[in-house]
């Protein structure tokens, strides 16, 4: 009998319980009574029971690493909140941090090797093929979210489906009696503002229109950038009636364009967002929204490492996400 | 000479570089060639080279836990900024979670030991005596970042000054002409709520101004509750001028609430918020806040902790960082 199993014998005879309620409250089951659990609790400490893992193998705690290329956008937090779910439901745990400047890649996998980490969750970050073969020589397997750029086919990644998206906010602005509509594009090395832009293309020319190069510019996925490019927008006659925006922070911009300019929302404009953090609820007006289930992309990316780490091959190593419009208070018969 | 030490000189000599250059590229420093960098590297993996720590003791790999309530509020995003950069330059790694569900927290206390964990930062989370206890036995230092209820005074634990920032608030509102200054309380339960409310208190009193009863709602730190309180004190006669909310969302409630009455922000209402998380940014009007430096209590917290895993006993267990009043376009004079 080890120590282990011998002091869980120990603790069950002296509170008078069985060894597998003991063994319950180890695993901190909740299927037992609060004071059994307590009595049981207290014995434990008494005799220093140490869990299993403590001094033995390094592989009682199996560690995940969940990267991202700067912890700065709010549905950073969401992923993060996503990912830590699935990885407990396994007992995994995950360290976050930021990615290193190694655009190799080598060392960067050797430290994880030797820090026994079983895989790599890469947010937005690009992955180039060196870095995923070092990763590979270190027997590590990646999962990437939303990645800048598509990465090489068999790089696991899972995405939204930014053309869906894209087409249905653009086809809720055309059902509303719009017909003047502004896009505001991200920035042009961007995959899934390429998706977003060509989505938008695609709902007009599904109702025979096609699009307007006076009415699109060209900005960066931030307020500022949103707010500029709604100025210049604005400032076209006719008017657009209805702007959309390729994130949420641009539309926020584009918001405070129309107020700085007198424009009601929703009355003089109407303006639809892509993203739906949780800044959308608490914009004024809220804000119509393309959502990206990015908890939901966390968990699935996590779930899929685990399937790898587990030793299973991915069938499809692409996986996309629905989007979905959000309908709230910025958008309005024309 | 060890099996790693004579990889390393084998490395060397096969790249034609010296030891310490081999050891540099190891170690990920950055002043090394790219071509010589790229020569080692391959060199490395084709030796099976594996860093140091990978085969020995778990140390090798110092891990701290970061722990929420829950994985929702956009400040989280930033202490975990903070915290993953703080423990980086100390070569720490972070696993962040979510609170388990452990009143007496001994079981949570036995995983952590049993993971090998170093530290704990536990965020807006209350600490019971019996928890503390339970750490303290496994010998696992405890920060907390502003806890719910100020928790026993040998708990070590970082926050912001809530009582100067409600006093700042309040002041600017003052200052810029306004009397009629409604206020939407937070939870009353929640001591930075109090501190908040007692600044305000305090920022009347100094101008011999005494706080009005009706002016003053009791709401949830959310938005909706905002929105409400808002609606209800815009309702009084004759209205407030101003109202200072007691965390961002409320003021977005607030901002939301004078849009749908018709009233302009900030000529027919100030309005001002606390936090400074990214919406506050993004606003119409870009809010008037008080800015918690969280990425800073991160880091803070994790360099404290860092100090009691090292030994070291810290003299003032309690911290509280300066908050700052951000001046943006919600609020002017009456």
């Amino acid at each position: 009998m080890s120590v282990q199993r011998a002091t869980l014998a120990a603790v069950a005879q002296e509170a008078g319980v069985s060894v597998p309620t003991v063994s319950k409250v180890v695993n901190g089951r909740t299927d037992v009574a609060p004071e059994t659990r307590a009595r049981v609790e207290a014995l434990l400490v008494r005799h220093g029971y140490v869990a299993r893992g403590a001094g033995g193998s390094q592989h009682a705690v199996r560690t995940i690493d969940l990267v991202f290329d700067a912890l700065e956008s709010p549905n950073n937090l969401e992923i993060i909140r996503g990912a830590t779910e699935a990885a407990s439901a396994e007992d995994f745990h995950v360290v976050v941090d930021v990615a290193p400047d190694d655009p190799l890649g080598a060392a960067w996998a050797r430290r994880m090797a030797a820090a026994r980490r079983e895989g790599l969750i890469l947010v937005t970050s690009e992955i180039n093929t060196q870095q995923w073969q070092h990763f590979a020589e270190q027997r590590i397997p990646v999962v990437t979210i939303d990645p800048v750029n598509l990465p090489a086919p068999e790089v696991p990644s899972v995405g939204a489906t930014n053309f869906n998206g894209g087409m249905a906010a653009t086809s809720h602005l055309l059902d509303l009696g719009h017909r003047r509509i502004g896009f505001i594009e991200g920035p042009p090395q961007a995959m899934v503002a390429i998706a977003r832009l060509h989505g938008y293309h695609a709902a007009l020319s599904q109702r025979g229109l096609t699009s307007d190069p006076a009415l699109m510019a060209a900005a960066g996925f931030n307020f500022e950038a949103g707010f500029g490019a709604a100025l210049f927008l604005l400032g076209k006659e006719p008017r657009p009636t209805a702007l959309f925006a390729s994130n949420d922070p641009q539309a926020f911009g584009a918001i405070e364009a129309a107020r700085t300019l007198g424009l009601r929302v929703p009355e003089d404009l109407s303006i639809v967002g892509f993203d739906d953090t949780a800044s959308a609820r608490w914009s004024a007006p809220p804000l119509t929204t393309v959502r990206q289930p990015f908890d939901e992309m966390g968990r699935v990316a996590m779930r899929r490492l685990l399937r790898m780490i587990a030793g299973e091959v991915l069938v499809s190593p692409r996986v996309e996400l629905a989007t979905e419009l959000v309908v709230r208070k910025s958008t309005a018969q024309v």
